[in-house]
Formats: structure tokens, C-alpha cells, sequence
């Protein structure tokens, strides 16, 4: 009974503090009183032996019933996401900004990403390349190959409409961490002969920041950077589409292409294979 | 303390007997002894109330750390299945067996339909349609307006190689049961004017006994049940693409499409506005 004292104890001072906070991405993330025995049920489920101090942060991986007993089905809802039957969202809706926080900042958000990644290695794997350096492979940046989470933590994990002045003025720090499953399939596409090839909604006089940003979060080695032009009218399909198919005329061959947008993956040529990463915090048409 | 006091009987009760099983679609389903804990904290998220007797059934939901301590990440390997990233799988992986199983007799499977079904319904209802009794709705039969769960469950949860014998002589039975949330947007759709096609990958030989299912089920009003000619060589996007385009030729107006794998709803022409289905017992390419 050695666990179920431990589990007791749990509980009881959980529920003595009624809730806690915690420090993660340097914020301290406030959960209501009432969802405190969800969460010992959650500590339970990664083992008994997360401390304490964990109680807020990592959490339930796909916490399906904190937004559930808010009346949103969080975990539904994200699912649908992903899966491109919810389309042309604003925001996450609003009793889900725990779960979102919580996805993003656990394990789950980057477990999910490995998957994908392992998915995209074992294709690039397999193929069999032409030995003219033609191959290349389209990454998308935000929410792909660096994360802009820092900022999305400070602003409602994507419940608050999308500020495009606060939203700049992060891009301009230059500060956006890695995505590592992501940078883990760079570096390995380089090593087989792959090509790069950063395509992105940012602008083209977010260039040298881009750049900036990108180095010194360990990327190197990359073909192109296409950055949107100034002005630009149209859809991020039409954007994205059209700079693939520059690509291809150009004589390239888009072995793969990856995104965490359904925009950054339709739209032919879409490339040969596209895998799309998670991404609950915004949606872009 | 009320709460806390509950939880451990909960807990204790739960340690005594090791494991426990349950009638879920009439199979007892055998847990690990070593999963109890977890299930413990699983119906804590259930609200405290679920009797002992659900002990197995309902459960986690997304039962990621399931998987994960079997040393797979099935809630990962879910979501990349409904992602569309992961492909050409041709079983459900072993170590997630007990994870697919509670997905689907749990109500997470339930819920994540819909969240589907309500999206298609929104949309639908914000069709203008042209009155002219053109526009049509394709659904997919087999895990999308009938549930194979009751075979499934009986063969492993799609972790054991397709057997067309066995498979057969279940269909063959009529007795395959609704999925309660594709009925509800079909109905929808028959009252708002949109007539329903079924386009399925079952074979003509078998129409007789698909019209006598989907009549049990509460089915009806649908316009066409198109059934896959006997020795048809091909894909299933093939076919699928092929059927909707003779329709499309036909003068009809493919509003909506929804299926549970990514086969029913691609290849154009895929109709106005696909929809996915959660489908993690199998894939067809």
C-alpha cells in the first residue's frame, strides 16, 4: 500500500494548498482550486515520482478533462485541429488556454512533434536520391523550426486575437527557441543530401533577424530563406504554392515539405511529402 | 477531505483486487495489474462518481502514458495516424492495443466524433443552397455510419494482420452498430435539403446486407449506396475519386464529404468541404 499512501499524501497537499504555481518559460501559470484532485490524478499517471514542484507544469499530456469540465472538449478540439476538420479559427477557445499551456509546455506537444519527425526520417531515409543535389526539403519557421511558445505563454497560449505590433516586436528579439525534433530532421537531411529550404510567412525585412534568430538556435547549412514580399496580397496557400512551384521550375525536386500549418502543406506542388506538425495556438488560411 | 477519502478507498479497493474486468460490448477486456494505479487515477478525471464497475471501461480517454510505459507514445501515434503523417501502417502497433481499446470503448472516441460532426453540421447549415435538389453529401460506410468496433475488439484492436475470412463473416451479419454522431449530421443534412450518398469500399455482392444493416441502424433518405464493383483493381483513392467524379458528371454538387480515412476524402474531385473521422483500428491506402 505503498503507493496509495503516497497518493494520499499527494492529494492531501494538494489540497491543502488548494492550488499552486510554478515557474515554466519563466511565467507563473495560475490553476483554479477546482481542478487540483485532476491534477494529483495526472501526477499519478507520470509515475508517482514527479515532485511536487512539477504539479502545474508538465501535467496531463492530452488533458482532455481539465477543458471538458469547462465545457469545451479541449482534447476534441485539438484533435480536429490537426486533423483540418476545424478550419478558419480565430482563437482557442477560451476555457482551453489551461489546456493548451499545459500541452505546449509538457511533454505531450513535444512527444507528439518526435513522432512526426521519426515519421519524416524514415521517409527521407528511404528514398532513393538522384545524386544531383536537386532534393530539396521545404521547412516552414514559426511553430516549426523555431517556436514562438514564449510569446504565445504571455499571451493567452492563443486565446487573445493575434497582435500583429506585440507579435513584431518578439520576432525582432530574435529570441524564438529551437523546435529540436525539428532541428533533429534539418540536421539529418542535410547529412543524406537534402536540400533545405526555409519558406515562411515572416517578411522580407524580417530577413537579417530571421537569419540572426535561426543561427544562433543551431541551424546552419540551409539552401534558400524566401520570406514573403512586402505587400504581398493573397492567401498563405497561394504564397507558400507559388514559391514551391518557383522552386520546381527552377529545377529543384521537393522531396518533402513540413509545416505546422495546413496552409504551409496544400496547394500544389505541395512536394512529395508533406508532414504536418501540432500546433493548437493559432490557424492560419 | 471528502474527496480525498473517496480517492483512496477508490485506490484500495482497486489494489485488493489487482485487476479488474468488465462487460464493455459484451468482451471482458483483461487489464495489467500493474495499470490499476493508473486507472485509479483515470476515473478520479472521471469525477469521482464512475462506479467500480467502469473501472476498465470508459477510462483515460487518450490514454497517452498507457502507451508510453509500454514504450510507445500511442497518444503520439494516434495523432500523427489522424494527422495524416503517419501512412501505409498496416497495424496498429502492439503496445497499443490496451491504449486503442480504451480510446474507442471510452467516451473520448465518442467525443472526439463530435466535435466533427458539429463542425459539419455548421457548416452545412451556413450553405446557401441553390434549391434546385442538386447538392449531395458522400459518406463513407465502415467506421464512418457503421461501427465495426464490436469485430475489432474481438481481434485485437487492429493490432493483428486484416483477415478478410473473419472480416467478412461479420459483415455478412448485418449487425454492425451506428455511429451515433455521423447519424446526427446525416439527418441534419436530409432536413436541410442535402441528400446523402453512401460511397464505400464493400463490395456489390454485399449490398444487400449493407442496405439491411443501415436500414436496423436507423438509416434512411439516402439518394444512391454506391458499392465497389466485384474485381475492381485500383486504389481506394482511385476509386473513391472515380465515384465522386461520375457524380459530379452526373450534374450533382458534392457539398460535403466525410469518411474515417484520409482515402475516402482525397483525389478530386474530394467535394466543397471534407471531414475526418477518428479512425486508429486500421488504414487503407
Amino acid at each position: 500500500m505503498a503507493a496509495a499512501a503516497k497518493l494520499v499524501l499527494l492529494v492531501a497537499a494538494l489540497m491543502a494548498t488548494g492550488h499552486c504555481s510554478c515557474a515554466a518559460w519563466d511565467l507563473n501559470i495560475r490553476m483554479p482550486t477546482t481542478r487540483a484532485i485532476e491534477e494529483a490524478a495526472a501526477r499519478l499517471q507520470e509515475g508517482m515520482a514527479a515532485p511536487l514542484i512539477h504539479a502545474l507544469h508538465p501535467l496531463v499530456g492530452s488533458a482532455g478533462d481539465l477543458g471538458r469540465r469547462a465545457g469545451v472538449p479541449c482534447d476534441s478540439w485539438r484533435l480536429a485541429v490537426e486533423a483540418y476538420n476545424k478550419r478558419d479559427w480565430k482563437t482557442v477557445p477560451a476555457n482551453c488556454e489551461h489546456y493548451v499551456g499545459h500541452y505546449m509546455l509538457g511533454r505531450q506537444y513535444r512527444l507528439d512533434s518526435r513522432v512526426v519527425a521519426d515519421e519524416a526520417i524514415a521517409y527521407a531515409e528511404g528514398l532513393k536520391l538522384a545524386g544531383n543535389g536537386k532534393e530539396v526539403w521545404v521547412f516552414d519557421i514559426d511553430e516549426t523550426s523555431l517556436s514562438n511558445l514564449p510569446y504565445y505563454a504571455k499571451h493567452g497560449f492563443g486565446t487573445k486575437p493575434y497582435n500583429a505590433t506585440s507579435f513584431n516586436e518578439y520576432v525582432l528579439e530574435g529570441s524564438a527557441p529551437v523546435l529540436p525534433e525539428t532541428q533533429r530532421l534539418f540536421k539529418k537531411l542535410i547529412s543524406l543530401g537534402i536540400k533545405p529550404v526555409f519558406l515562411t510567412g515572416r517578411t522580407e525585412d524580417q530577413r537579417a533577424i530571421t537569419v540572426t534568430n535561426l543561427r544562433r538556435q543551431g541551424y546552419s547549412g540551409w539552401m534558400h530563406l524566401l520570406l514573403k514580399p512586402i505587400g504581398f496580397k493573397g492567401t498563405a496557400i497561394g504564397y507558400k504554392s507559388g514559391a514551391r512551384q518557383k522552386l520546381q521550375n527552377a529545377g529543384y525536386v521537393i522531396v518533402g515539405n513540413i509545416g505546422d500549418q495546413w496552409s504551409d502543406i496544400l496547394g500544389a506542388p505541395e512536394g512529395a511529402r508533406t508532414f504536418k506538425l501540432p500546433d493548437p495556438l493559432y490557424y492560419i488560411g
